[in-house]
């Protein structure tokens, strides 16, 4: 199996689950109080962009990592199913924490889950990473320097992903608000590895 | 990232998004008289259409766009995933509409709400084309002018959504009405740019 | 716009409506005796199985229809737009012929919804072959007369549904067997304009 | 119709219900207490990891498969169809499967419908790979030794299959215990026909 073809299958999973999120818009039936009601509905709004754009930002970054491999062995082929298994679960936690802060209670569950799909996918990604840069040898030599400094700016979001699940505890709000800041990091941290890399995307 | 590879996953979005649209054709239940209940859930027949084909009309522009590119750049990718975040969302103001219309309250409010939708998306698109035509350099040069009567153009639209959402206060219908006929002059306007560009995308 | 891209979206719009067709497979709620619910839900597999088979049967006279151009102007790209709203619609119909032959009243509007739904269809997908033999050009010139075999075989097929649409006031179980005997007519039909054509897809 | 647009087509099955697979994961309403309605819900993770790999890896095989043939012919265009037309179905079984494990009643009918469906699945592919070795000579003539191989380990999980249906009589759990170990057995599996194959897909 070829990089491209993985890349596809992964593309789809990602403009499917990204596309998805907008069920979670969604209001329960037709509420008498349109204006009131979309008022209220303010934590839908909120996960809806930053779920959005951490998986776009995801999109951006896996892109990178397909680009970096010259080919795709059997055992990345899984480990990459495992990390879209829990993109694609993403539209769950985004429902979860969009519904509790609303409701008003449980908020702090909630917004841990939604913590624990993002570190659980982070750490697949990682994972990947860390296999395609051993002995298999799945990733272009060139890159080594560069991969290096991507592979410590990617595991410094981590312990941040901790935080925001402990922070859920105090406040839900302010988890949400570190997923969008972790979001914002990832998308400016994952410049530096392309501009290291000379061609081939292009 | 190539211009390709934006424009596959862009396609992904599209593609799923329009094709969720017919969620918002499912009836509540099983009404006990199908005939009636089907006359009178036209608003969600009109909504479907409307949006259908203004998803359409927009992923042609959005191709025309990026066969415009020569290369993208990271700020791009950002603004592109923003304008997907509005063109994603478009089911949702689009049951909202159709619900409302059909339930007799809060129209305005409904029609209001997709009509900002619609706002947000042509802004940041027409960002994405001012971005893009900057001194970052990303359009191919030969096409300046047709550009610039492009961008004429599409700005053209833009006071008439202001338009349709005002509108909305008075009627939701004749919004929607507004909302169509926007879809057709995007689908017209945007013929001038391609016939402007000699060969390419052929 | 090339008709290779015109095929990817249309693809994605294929792809996702015949996936979507699973949500009308789900019972409501969680039924007390599951063995008798999932046989009482006998039409929701039958409708399935028309509706994937009928979605995919289009999709291969779709590629057919793409291979037979040379390029794709505005006005098909609209035309396929709106070809494209009634494939994406099918899930509805297909719901409503599901739920009301299991409820057990009302069949036959919801038996003649689904056939107007595939009427239009393939009246759109008719006009475009019209069209698109037009003096616009845009098909490749050797196939004429394939062609025009092909639309007469075409063309056949819509009366059928016309009367399927009638017996629909009788009896729709009847319909729906007749909407599947179109789908294998249309499945074998379609034979032809490929074998009459030489070289390129391979 | 060449191998690489039905694996287009193909592909976009996999990846949209693949992703559909989220819905499984919602819970029906708010739940008052959280903490436990997820606790809870385990089924609904399982069922979903199960079904997301089980889908991961037909992927896999699907495209191997595709890589083996040289040609596409109409009736193996309809046997994929039909293939597809079990895999697209997948979400359905997954929430039986989930709903009744947690509602601690027809267990057993919800794991036995699974099993029906990954069978019919399974059937469905080896007639394919059959008709395509077949005098049709569909698949590239080198592969014929790794061929036979290939479908002698495929059918040994046929009959798992049918163990994992009667086991769901006694125990749904272990029936999915039994799924999710078929799903291993099928990854690793299918690694020998690839690296029978010299070259072509890199």
């Amino acid at each position: 199996l070829s990089p491209k073809r993985t890349e596809a299958f992964s593309d789809g999973v990602f403009a499917v689950a990204i596309t998805l999120l907008v069920f979670n818009l969604a209001m329960q039936g037709v509420p008498a109080h349109l204006a009131t009601a979309l008022r209220d509905h303010w934590p839908a709004y909120v996960a809806y962009a930053v779920s959005f754009l951490t998986i776009g930002i995801i999109w951006v970054n896996h892109h990178q990592f397909v680009d970096h491999l010259h080919r795709v062995d059997r055992p990345l082929l899984y480990l990459n199913l495992v990390f879209l298994m829990w993109v694609a679960a993403i539209p769950f936690p985004t429902g979860l924490l969009a519904d509790y802060l609303q409701a008003g209670h449980d908020q702090s569950v909630a917004a841990a889950v939604y913590g624990i799909d993002m570190t659980l996918m982070g750490a697949s990604f990682g994972i990947m990473w860390l296999y395609a840069a051993g002995p298999g040898r799945l990733l272009t030599v060139a890159n080594r320097a560069a991969l290096r400094s991507f592979l410590l700016r990617f595991t410094a979001g981590a312990p941040v992903y901790g935080v925001a699940i402990l922070v859920a505890i105090v406040d839900a709000r302010v988890s949400l608000a570190l997923y969008a800041l972790l979001a914002i990091y990832y998308a400016a941290f994952i410049r530096a590895p392309e501009e290291a890399r000379p061609g081939r995307s292009g």
